[in-house]
């Protein structure tokens, strides 16, 4: 079974990375884009086949060690 | 309109980061994660409302900034 993670940065907190590239972007040309957030993707490949049991795991981890809850959101979806 | 950018490395070229990440999830007791692959996700806010457009000029930031495309893949969703 394979998780997709999305750990994005909250709403109300800065992302100076964002900026920066925001900036860049601008600087290349590409006056239309008005903002940008930077966050991370992650794909664990899981051994298990109980969608369940993956389902409460992958939780725990975003919330122990994948995600700052402090500053992050995430969100997952399971495959196969 | 938005834009949902996803940079991946590609399959062949190694990713530390996320063997650390792997290593990380068994010491704490995820014995079930076989692989961990790290990438970016990025939401670009753009101010345009022309949709082919806005796929070309994203698909150029992609090339030129967003993606080292000699060690990393892209993928992007526009919405809006």
């Amino acid at each position: 079974m394979k998780a997709k993670v999305y750990v994005t940065i909250k709403q109300n907190v800065l992302d100076p990375q964002g900026q920066a590239v925001q900036g860049s972007l601008h600087t290349m040309g590409f006056a239309e884009v008005d903002k940008v957030r930077i966050g991370k993707y992650l794909e664990l490949e899981l051994d298990t086949n109980d969608r369940a049991e993956a389902e409460a795991r992958v939780k725990v981890m975003c919330e122990k060690l994948l995600a700052n809850t402090v500053v992050e959101d995430y969100r997952f979806e399971l495959e196969g």
